[in-house]
């Protein structure tokens, strides 16, 4: 979908701002004479009068030609267009950390995409309130952090969890986490988490979908991929997917048709944020 | 999917009681004595101990034989078995009656295909509270009344609505018809209601689903039929679709794409339920 | 998915030309400097070295600042950097002659769909060579051209047709339209032809293709509508989709639940292609 | 879909015979008289006037009950209405011998699905003309048998796996095993053959078929499980899967989403035979 992670020199330049006329000629020429070849570029505005606009570019620039260059773009481009911005050296894979309870499948299918260098990221550790996929995580020669959950002292599991994350990953994962995260804790992690919950959102938000599912007779079931904010399961949705049910499959046959496509919608959000296609748009995402 | 309904001589026997052995022999041993030839069938079960049985089964019986046949099975077969059933001449298509206000796009793709013999149903009124659609019905041949719908004044409305319907119909369908029906009219009208709702239930139900989805940014868009209880928007539901959307598309744009699936979804029901392949359970369906 | 065809003063520019660094600082700078606002951007490239590039942008320039503008666009930037372009000016919708036999589905559902204003294009007239078609045709207040095809005088039947069509539209679309144009008439026609080939291309070239899905058992039939180039149904693909089917649909089911994904691929083709997002690469598209 | 494999007690009896009145009737009778419970039953019919009729009978039978039952059912009914038939007990599940060369997706993902007893069989050994796949192997504590295959040996490789194979499994899976086995192998192997095809079968049959639709310009990739037959990448179709691309996705990438697709559809096919739901009918098959 978008140049490969392993083009050396590769750079990814993130734009939001108020939309006016000038931005993208503004951004490319800017780009242009700092010697840059655009390689991939995507836009969008909220509305041409008035809206938001967002930009994206993918541009190759030769390492001996990057000193100051972010400083010099934001004094020249950001600035006069007050513009919110990031810029990311795609030659640096985001470093994931995984949370993960009992549930094997979206961890198992991370790790194998990360083996297969289908993620444009690296993995560097595992964190669980459960024993059980030791054995698996180790195999991949990765840490695996049991950090128990005890009744009323999630805040210690929670500053266990805090420490061990604490400047190693660029975003944190749920791959079937199922511990609520506290406020404090989402304020202080620092890093974008992002969650699979197993719905169509927001259809079936809260515990036991597929029992919901199951009991209101729908006749497709989903998954859904999203940022996770303060308020549970109503985060920007990043990715979401569908399987066809019929009234045969009980609970338990709807949790393992859900779970191909739990995987499925989680390992495309989670490809999409690490190749920063994703900007957040108030409480959605444009993912490009 | 299933026998045509031109197949002369067809018959089909839709059955529920409470599951034990000997019901699928009890059944077709009856039918094999009857002279008939079983073409079709399916079961299924909630739970072999105890649960709840469904069957539908087609078969072919010369006319000459039929005489007779329903009292015969009631006492024989239904009656010790403790069934709900019912027997339906696939020579009798079902008769339809149209409900619609303003959008086009459900009421003609209906009315395509009854002109080419795929719903197996006849279409025989539109009822309307707007007069928009009445040149395109009329071009079918087809009775269009306008019923008008004043604030304050459902009740005559649907007085005169069930006026029409009376004795007509097997069915009634509401094509994007954009008034909620009350309980008294439920009750009177004695024939089932397919609806079809313009989300993928039990998301966004209520009013203007597509600005709902829009606003929680969802990937993906649907249509739900379903039949009309009491509840609104949460009777058993029949059949689902959905189409993949993006940050793109604002609320026109998925009320387009999203008609597209609508009437795939209200077809696709109206067909299960013209055929006879749906059976209540509960509030939910099973669809064969 | 793109701004509104209806959007006053949008016009549409169409680029591919070699790879190389500036492309994108070059063309968005002359529309700034003209005065124009950029409204949507979609690029590729097949190799940022030595590769090809596609370039699509949707600008919003006041009719007064228009006069020259393409001119000085050629000399400016499209001739140095060797580009092929087109300029399309969004307020003049491309025009359509449909030439269909005898099915209706893929006719109605573009007649209905430009009804409602989703074509972003007019239709101006249909060309059949049966009669079947004429009255539904008649209803949308449109000229319908009976050409009958006669056996060894196909010669006099196409030259009926491009006499018809000569110089009155953009875009001529096959409809099921069941007879192979020649190459005289591909050469002679001057505007692109876009057909619904109703298999999922290249499988099932040819005749009867339900018929050959049918021998063959495949779990999925499809549609794909291309452009008509002199291979038969092996020109460009613009856009395919698929339908799941079963043992039990014989092929009349299987060309009625292929109905459904004909007319979809094809709306969704002459969309893309009349709001100017399909750029030809070789015998494949590019399709923003 | 179906009867957990693990409900004790559980028999699954398959029919094909050419269609007259009186079979299910027949059947479900012996069953019911034999004390039987029937939980689940599919039937089928090519045609009901001298077509072929398939018939799938799940029942509980107690162990006390069974003996004979083969016997007597062969000889009171399968023998006068000419039935080809087998009667096999769920509580037994099929042995799976895996065949595989360097591609690692559908190996671990059958691996995975049997390690959380979704598949309904039990895998006994792998078999690689390659040592890649070893370590992977080692973990689920399986045989992983390596048998090279050298250029103008293949008949001494396959005599050596037939030696492996002899008596150990009921069904053969290719999980992308990159070899053409000869006419002589699938003589005498004994057992079914499933392969998984990278590709929309028939289209881009052969080698290479991602690098064929990236070079045709699909718009949808997929992937086909089927029987094993002497005609390469001919023989009767269980399942199939596509997924959407565009003109982004290189052979890479295209590889890379459809081995998606291709874990997901040789999933579904090996389920469904080791549930004994498919039943092959010519060069297609039926699948309940």
């Amino acid at each position: 979908m978008t140049a490969k992670a392993d083009t050396p020199g590769l750079l990814r330049l993130l734009i939001s701002c108020p939309d006016r006329p000038g931005i993208v000629s503004g951004v490319s020429r800017f780009l242009y004479e700092a010697g840059a070849n655009i390689v991939r570029s995507d836009q969008y505005s909220t509305d041409p009068s008035g809206g938001t606009f967002f930009l994206r570019m993918e541009f190759l620039l030769a390492p001996e030609r990057r000193e100051g260059l972010a400083e010099r773009f934001g004094l020249k481009v950001a600035e006069p267009f007050g513009m919110t911005w990031r810029l990311w050296d795609a030659d640096r894979p985001k470093r994931i950390s995984v949370m993960v309870s009992r549930y094997d499948h979206c961890l198992l299918d991370l790790l194998w995409r990360w083996r297969r260098n289908e993620l444009g990221a690296e993995i560097v550790m595992v964190i669980s309130n459960h024993l059980d996929l030791r054995e698996d995580v180790k195999l991949f020669e990765l840490p695996y952090h049991h950090v128990p959950v005890e009744k009323d002292r999630k805040d210690e599991a929670e500053a266990r969890q805090l420490e061990l994350l604490d400047g190693c990953c660029d975003l944190v994962v749920l791959a079937r986490y199922m511990q609520v995260l506290s406020p404090e804790f989402l304020n202080r992690v620092g890093v974008p988490i992002i969650n699979i919950h197993h719905s169509f959102l927001p259809a079936f938000a809260g515990a036991n979908p597929y029992r919901q599912a199951r009991e209101r007779g729908v006749k497709l079931i989903g998954a859904t991929a999203h940022y996770v904010t303060e308020e549970l399961d109503a985060g920007p949705i990043i990715e979401q997917n569908v399987v066809r049910v019929s009234h045969r499959d009980d609970v338990d046959t709807l949790a393992q048709r859900g779970a191909d496509v739990e995987r499925l919608a989680l390992a495309r959000a989670v490809q999409a944020h690490c190749e920063d296609r994703v900007l957040r748009h108030g409480n959605t995402t444009v993912v490009f």
